[in-house]
């Protein structure tokens, strides 16, 4: 039985944890606010390594849930566009100098989507698409009963597809993507350009109403905030449709915070698959649902890393 | 070292050879048309096979190359639209009972793929997409060193994504995939429709002109036809900027009877994944090449597919 540390890193919090070999549930779990005024993310993140640091046993490596795109040969985060300073960072290095451990990194979507593959809805699926719905929109697929990571470990952004061409504006800074159009802040703005062009909504006296405002008045049955949902989740299926295309797998689990309005956002996800489907074989198979593993996803999910590295 | 015998079955000729383990040289090949009045393709593809077999040789087993949708594990050919009748057609079953050996079933584009990972310009590369684009754009994808080959064998219908929505009908029935807007016969209905507009070209001599005629004409330097085949490679550089955000590969490679047009279509490719991809680093470490089998991918690759099968 080895004991792992891991932690992912949110734009809000960082959350570490203390794991042992397969079992989901950590030794310790512990969470502090990823900005601060004197220290770096960086900074941050290495004390709270410390603070959880298991000293009675010995720690077979870390694992660092990463919100952006990194090179997992290298161990070089590109750019994780909510954490300060993360750009062209040498993550691995900064962190094997502190612990003197091997140093692991991964994409939180794929992570997640290991996660859920080896300790939630996708266990026994070989082939698996996992998406996390929420401000940004990622991924992560096993094929082949393996996490596909691509060549340097940048495969899985479903986000960034276009749906649109010429279409809003994305974070990525370019047009149309599925990111731009069904993420929960494209939810939210929608609502708000419909109100501004005159529709009636519950959410009219909300200034600059938020994604979960929205799923809120939604299920409380406000006419405009379903309709939004059900735009995204439109989107959503459209696209599902060509990854189902693309992929053919046997599972696709949804997760993030847009996936909390439940039968709201997935009913029309459901209704659109069939209808930009090549044909039914390719909907046969395959389960439609909603992630388990909620906010431990990341953390889960690398651990899950972890238990599948050959550390040679 | 093994014998195989195998087959490639096209809308126009069904084509078979017989190879040995490591070789992608054909002891024999031989073709026939696919349609014909008296015998139905089955019938033909039997006779075929009968023709080459090796009377002397232990042959290992069948692998048929089928242009369509099939069930890898039920050995069931859903669809296969250029080839008559075959439609839910139990072919492995029909083939075990006439020659009693294992038959193994792939997607032509899927087995492609394989040959040019293992015999082709994709040697050593473990993470590589393959993009056939002639009367139809079909695919396939090495993720990890393996055919990524989906939950029943569907995986990789590359054409079959939506570029533009709502946009022109596809073959398969939904509009504004990519097959609809940067196959052959799209490059050629875009060159009838400008010139029934008004548009100026060396075709406008030719009743319906086909994608070899534009090609043509486009090599001659005729300006219609140069920005058809131009608009067609922005459409699949578009896309294929789409597919190395969902897999990261290190190479992609782009066969096909559109791809015969050389840098006439290579250069708008290559030109628009800069424009759409999310950054640099996708791009960096990622060839863009094409296809080095020609006519015999289908052949090399079902020969690939039986060395990586495991017959148990």
């Amino acid at each position: 039985m080895e004991t792992y540390v891991v932690a992912d890193i949110g734009g809000t919090q960082i959350r570490a944890a203390v794991f042992q070999t397969g079992n989901p549930n950590p030794l310790i779990v512990k969470k502090i606010r990823t900005k601060d005024k004197l220290q770096s993310p960086t900074e941050r993140l290495i004390g709270l390594f410390k603070e959880v640091w298991p000293n009675d046993q010995q720690v077979k490596a870390i694992v660092v849930a990463v919100p952006g795109y990194l090179d997992k040969n290298e161990g070089i985060v590109f750019e994780a566009p909510n954490v300060p300073g993360w750009i062209d960072l040498q993550l691995r290095q900064l962190l094997e100098e502190q612990f003197h451990v091997p140093i692991l990194l991964g994409n939180d979507a794929n992570l997640a989507a290991i996660g859920e593959w080896r300790y939630g809805v996708g266990k026994g699926h070989n082939n698996l698409l996992y998406m996390t719905i929420s401000t940004g929109i990622g991924g992560g697929a096993i094929v082949n009963g393996r996490l596909m990571e691509g060549h340097r470990g940048l495969a899985g952004e479903f986000g960034h597809v276009t749906i649109i061409p010429n279409g809003p504006l994305c974070g990525c800074g370019h047009r149309g993507h599925l990111e731009a159009v069904a993420a929960g802040p494209a939810i939210a703005r929608y609502v708000t350009e419909r109100i501004a062009l005159g529709a009636k909504s519950s959410l009219e006296t909300i200034n600059n109403p938020t994604a979960a405002d929205v799923s809120q008045a939604a299920q409380a049955g406000d006419a405009l905030a379903i309709q939004a949902i059900t735009r995204a989740g439109t989107f959503i299926g459209h696209t599902l449709a060509d990854f189902i295309h693309l992929f053919n797998p046997s599972i696709v689990i949804l997760g993030g915070g847009v996936m909390a309005s439940g039968d709201l956002i997935l009913s029309p996800i459901k209704k659109a698959l069939p209808e930009y489907i090549l044909g039914h074989v390719y909907l046969d198979q395959v389960q439609i649902v909603r992630a388990s593993l909620g906010d431990n996803a990341g953390l889960i999910g690398a651990l899950a890393l972890a238990e599948i590295t050959d550390f040679g």
